[in-house]
């Protein structure tokens, strides 16, 4: 009798077969921009309380050789690190973007591993190739209940992302397809993660999670911790109990054709995506302008930058990062949009309240969600016309390597005065030369 | 303003207010017999497959104060030891059942408790305490969406457990009712369990986790992580993520009035509930018949009987327990329907092999899933006709604790021979009287 895989063992089997001389040169340096963007969004959040808090609380059962834990001094074990690596690096929505599915892919993956890489000998073109297949994994699971899932109120980067930590992982420890169905399996059966914690620390548990449970999953599965044989599709199984009707050839079909980590995006400002645009028209003309007292903004955009951002009245950093009005108040006054326009500090400044007010949202299907105008006017009540018909960033405008560069740079610079981040640069540019990459996230870590 | 609580914050207010001297004597009785129950059906499962494994690879990631892991002579940290106790008393299915939703309430619960009494003082009336309202807890959030949750196959026990070990532990740790709603929603955003994973080690996993990560929740909230202010019912959280519509007022209404734990039944034999009445008939009918030649077995019971345990072909322990021939077979030829008669051994013994080709499944409407008839036939043409109309361990027909305590010693006489279940049942049955509590995990290890 001929067997027919379903689509679980479908997909273990193309993660078993997928080669690193396979790997076109663009995606390979596409997997070093996304690593990149990673430690630099790793590193703006490791001093945050979710991140201190789960630190201090996991530190009291945490044993055996430990890993690193970026951006910070104590070591944990790399169940641990996992996790906080991944809340750390999420917690202020900094992170990249899968836009099709909206999942955050790098926070969960890249943490399970570099918490691998610290516990086996892992060469750079194996956690490359682990890297662009457990994005690839999430990402086509995920674009099959596109846009239902999320839509519901599923966390998708953490439901998802534990999918691609696993397969990232189960490839890392070179795993059989029967394990890799077993690690999927597995990592269904810990998928969770709910819209309701956006805002909230804890939206950092299921990130978290997703992460150091697709390691353990693949962990067990190296030790013959079986499971089902179709834990995605099966009667039971995830999409079933998620209520949904996949499409299930996105999953499989056309593997190793293209890579869904081209389709990444980076964000340049720690704020939503929406107000990005704006920012752009915003920061060129302050260049320009560095003294000029302005009386009025009107910006016109997707009505989803209204629905989403149109925010007057805010009185904490967490909130400022889904409000249009702080962030041009803020980048008038101060000519950035960095993790310091979005603090509780800077909402509170005097100077930025008073601009807040003088700021106006204007509704246009027109436009796309990553393009606006922005009418500045001007004491001498001349009006500025700036447009931004594709913000950077997005994938039709992507961030270029330097601007990623400077990203790293910046974050670091406000995390750790005296950390020189260029050999970190260094390394993830050269990572396809090197035979062992344990000593990469210990790289970011604080100076003695 | 008057500020109306939501349906988690009224949940969490009464958890916060439920003192131990409102609970009546006979709740406080049933809190003791779930313990002993759950003892028995740890030691039944604490040398399993799923958690050998899951125990040699968390020990290589563990640290800190060890606690105790059920019949083993081996150490973990808490939660470590809340995974893997949840995860063996739930691993042969021998649990004891909440059947209007189907959870087995325990197995999450007392784990998280007993790992939290080794790291604080908690007094024996605190334990029962937490166990009577984590069981309340998980049942209440179950039974608003029941029975359309579990059947669209998310593992109840695994999604509703979390909840249950969370709010008992959050009790243990006296936290106040904004805590404990931090807590219920770190719960809500770790739920996770498929039902397509029942049959294999990786049911343990979801099983595990709901202890270990409802554990971890009232840890974190105790330290101030934060998290939503509605995550059962809000826009996007727990209820609306998982498509259902919810029946709230049966989380919150009467809260105190009567306890769920009530509704607990206890299983005398490890194997499906519907093949129960079945074997009360067999096993009677096998003590005044020990060495009678039987030629042909009728079963008669309610459709659910054939449709989950009609397999006359089976060849690992595993099915056997949702084999009804099996269990007859098995039963008649060596009087007994414990954990050695669901063995792959005495499924190939050669004697059963033979006789389950002679039990026969007929469907009746008539029969109540708690009910059967059997008819066996002798060598000598004789035709006994046996009647069971409501199971032994039912709820309108519970184990008395004679039962419960037999089912103990019976099982911890066949995990170590030289071990005394005294002290350990004279502590259960005293615990109302204990001051520390931290011992009585230990109590059930292997003797030096």
């Amino acid at each position: 009798m001929l067997h027919k895989p379903g689509v679980t063992e479908s997909l273990a089997r193309s993660l078993v077969a997928a080669r690193w001389d396979d790997i076109p040169t663009p995606v390979r340096h596409q997997a070093k921009r996304s690593l990149l963007n990673f430690f630099a969004v790793a590193l703006a959040g490791c001093r945050s309380g979710p991140v201190e808090i789960a630190l201090r609380s996991l530190a009291e059962f945490s044993g055996g050789r430990p890993a690193t834990v970026i951006g910070r001094t104590e070591r944990i074990d790399a169940l641990g690190a996992a996790f906080l690596n991944a809340a750390g690096a999420n917690v202020h929505d900094f992170c990249d973007t899968h836009l099709r599915t909206v999942i955050h892919p790098t926070a969960p993956v890249a943490p399970a591993l570099l918490a691998l890489s610290e516990l086996r000998r892992i060469s750079g073109p194996d956690l490359l190739l682990a890297l662009i297949l457990g994005n690839e994994v999430q990402a086509r699971i995920g674009l099959a209940i596109s846009p239902s899932h999320y839509s519901r109120g599923w966390h998708i980067t953490s439901t998802l992302g534990v999918f691609g930590a696993a397969a990232g992982s189960g490839k890392l420890l070179a795993l059989d397809a029967r394990q890799m169905v077993w690690t999927l399996g597995a990592a269904a059966t810990q998928s969770s993660g709910l819209c309701e914690c956006l805002g909230t620390p804890a939206k950092s548990l299921s990130v978290g999670n997703a992460a150091r449970n697709g390691l353990w999953s693949a962990l067990l599965a190296e030790r013959g911790f079986d499971g089902p044989l179709e834990p995605l599709a099966g009667v039971q199984g995830f999409y079933h109990a998620l209520n949904e009707v996949p499409d299930l050839s996105l999953v499989t079909d056309g593997f190793g054709e293209s890579w869904e980590i081209m389709a990444t995006s980076y964000k340049p400002y720690p704020c939503g995506f929406v107000i990005h645009p704006v920012l752009d028209c915003v920061l060129d003309w302050r260049r320009d302008h560095p003294k000029t007292d302005v009386t009025r903004v009107v910006v016109r955009g997707n009505p989803l930058l209204g629905v989403r951002t149109d925010r007057p009245d805010i009185s904490t950093g967490r909130e400022s990062q889904v409000s249009v009005q702080h962030a041009v108040a803020a980048a008038l006054i101060t000519g950035k949009a960095g993790l310091e326009q979005f603090t509780d500090a800077c909402v509170g400044d005097p100077k930025v309240q008073a601009l807040r007010g003088k700021v106006e949202v204007e509704r246009d299907d027109a436009f796309s969600t990553i393009a606006a105008n922005v009418a500045i006017t001007t004491a001498d009540g001349t009006v500025h016309q700036l447009s931004q018909p594709a913000a950077r960033g997005s994938d039709v405008n992507p961030l270029d390597d330097a601007a990623l560069e400077a990203k790293l740079r910046t974050v670091a610079a406000g995390w750790e005065a005296g950390y020189d981040a260029s050999p970190l640069i260094d390394a993830i540019w050269t990572l396809d030369k090197r035979a062992d990459v344990s000593g990469l996230a210990a790289m970011a870590v604080p100076p003695d």
